[in-house]
């Protein structure tokens, strides 16, 4: 289900095409996240015209609101939303240690509270697999325990082994169930855990993989290592990964991130970046991030840069400002289409790099030229 | 520049056309509000796919936020915005009476603290058409006391002879001054007062009529009087107006109330409950207003309608709750652009049925089939 098309002789990224139940996704790829059933302040319409190929939908909020029986009667996430593109949906894992209260880590699962009106649930791999079966994704991923930074070898090894023993349980849910959606079968991607640590990360790449799932996640990054660390995880990682599955580094990260992973063998990001920091007016450029709350933007009439969406031409910084200050929500629309936007070409100058052989250039062009400006600080 | 095509043998409801700096203006219209320089939530594009033919900007925000300055720098409110088509603006004087602090009314206008940050500020009949003249828009309001509900004669016998001063001096200002816009003559709209008294709102009605205006607006209607009031507020004043001049009647009302008041001679209308219902997740629909808070819409895979605006196909009513009950902004931009698609089609067809000479079958039918039900108020 994953072809891979070319490669880049100056480093290990890949040109590839993962083929899904609803649609196949050009690689490498951004995937525009849809965390509770829409993509925030976007319409499926404006996400065809970004060409995003791929959305994100949260197995943890679904299930919370407005709940699996309600999108099951519905006919699936795909249909809920109006979206016939593939979906990737995440386990919940990541939501359930970060949002859930009075949390119970048990070898089951994890019991909980929900954040919003405080219900007792219960999330282990099988209700994972099943709730995300019932979603009708395209791409399911596996129930994990992400660690947190910095972390013990000890206690890094421990929840990395949970994970494993999690994956296990996820895989025999799978060849019981075998799920279907869209008339064909749910890929279902194992996640590498094991912190910092390159034995372990490098023993759970290898027992994930012989348990053989679809495509492979790099899960634990963005979680506040350093850079160089997110880098060396991947360096592990990629070259005990098959060479004929997908790779997806969950949840990260800035545009110079995405580009050296990709330059290390990633194929697969999604990201919040994009339309979270549009909630506080910070627009993406070439040169980095831009935000328009910043007084010197009051008179600038030009548009937020010469390759935007088709949708945000014709307006200007100015006008984005009064409406970031305004608190109107065509302000929040704008930038998040001009940010998804930009996210989306970052992707597809990839691809088309990695196939004209001219990766390395990119490569050095994108991380030269992004400053990440502490006046527009992305944290 | 106001032509006056049909009118109905039934009623005094009037088909028009009203040529402004920016285009022409079918009556009788519908005016999306865009009080900040935007119509909430919803795009240029989309408001020219609603076949929006004028939309509202309002004097005291933009000189609050983002200040006649910079809207004056972009090159007028039709620039800054991206719009093209007409604009109306009205005078401030509304907002300053209900929005802004430590009022003080005197005979030359009003100081008062604007409500964003404190700042002095002064607005009289003079400072409001030179504000809407450097916004640029195609109809300028005339500054006016709009009076509460309800009001002794004596307090609305004075508040209108204000009013009526302050018209002196703005038509002075414009003579003297003759702003323009688009390449065409900025247009003057005088505004009708004097509460619930026939006799205040005939001499105030002939009064302004005298000093030549553009056109003629009813105002301080829709402030808590009883509909009965209302209508007769129109059937007194409408008469006294000129036949080949636009009537406007300012900031309201619900799909009967507007189908009434073009039955009795008004063109032009402008209301917040579109978008504002909107928010709170309450749709249109021919038989009254639906709130998809509401739980027997949880499982309701209905679409909102089955005439509803093209870019709401393929959402069901359980899919919209859904976002209404998460606050995501898609959810309220499609009522929104659902709701403004209601108030537009209903002006159209208000045309189309004048034209065709049976609006006395579309007022009935209109009017016998909404029902204003309690479990879904528009107050």
């Amino acid at each position: 289900m994953f072809e891979l098309l070319a490669t880049d002789p100056s480093s290990s990224a890949r040109r590839g095409r993962l083929t899904t139940p609803h649609g196949v996704i050009e690689t490498p790829i951004f995937m525009p996240v849809g965390t509770q059933a829409t993509v925030k302040a976007v319409h499926p319409q404006e996400l065809r015209s970004l060409d995003a190929q791929i959305i994100l939908g949260n197995t943890y909020h679904l299930w919370v609101r407005p709940g699996t029986e309600i999108i099951g009667a519905a006919g699936g996430l795909h249909k809920f939303m109006n979206w016939d593109r593939p979906i990737l949906t995440d386990s919940g894992g990541f939501q359930v240690f970060s949002l859930a209260k009075l949390r119970k880590l048990k070898e089951e699962g994890c019991y909980f509270n929900n954040h919003v009106d405080g219900t007792p649930m219960f999330l282990g791999p099988e209700t994972a697999m099943e709730i995300q079966a019932t979603l009708g994704s395209d791409i399911a991923m596996l129930f994990d325990e992400c660690t947190p930074w910095p972390c013990k070898h000890e206690d890094a090894r421990s929840s990395m082994e949970l994970t494993l023993r999690w994956a296990r349980r996820c895989r025999d849910w799978i060849d019981k169930h075998q799920p279907q959606t869209g008339g064909g079968a749910q890929l279902h991607f194992g996640i590498v855990q094991g912190s910092t640590f390159e034995d372990l990360r490098q023993r759970c790449a290898r027992e994930m993989v012989a348990m053989g799932f679809s495509g492979y996640a790099i899960g634990g990054l963005s979680v506040g290592e350093p850079e160089e660390d997110m880098m060396r995880i991947a360096e592990w990682t990629c070259p005990l990964l098959p060479q004929n599955q997908a790779r997806y580094a969950m949840g990260l990260g800035t545009p110079p991130q995405i580009v050296e992973l990709i330059a290390r063998g990633i194929d697969m990001f999604d990201c919040v970046l994009p339309t979270r920091l549009a909630r506080n007016g910070t627009a993406y450029t070439h040169d980095g991030p831009m935000n328009l709350r910043n007084n010197k933007f009051a008179k600038d009439f030009r548009p937020l840069s010469e390759d935007t969406h088709p949708l945000c031409q014709g307006f200007s910084r100015a006008y984005i400002r009064h409406l970031i200050n305004t608190q109107e929500v065509l302000g929040l629309r704008l930038i998040s289409l001009h940010n998804l936007h930009f996210y989306l070409s970052l992707a597809s100058r990839a691809r088309l790099a990695i196939e004209q052989g001219c990766f390395a250039e990119f490569r050095a062009e994108v991380v030269a030229r992004y400053q990440n400006r502490p006046e527009t600080s992305d944290t």
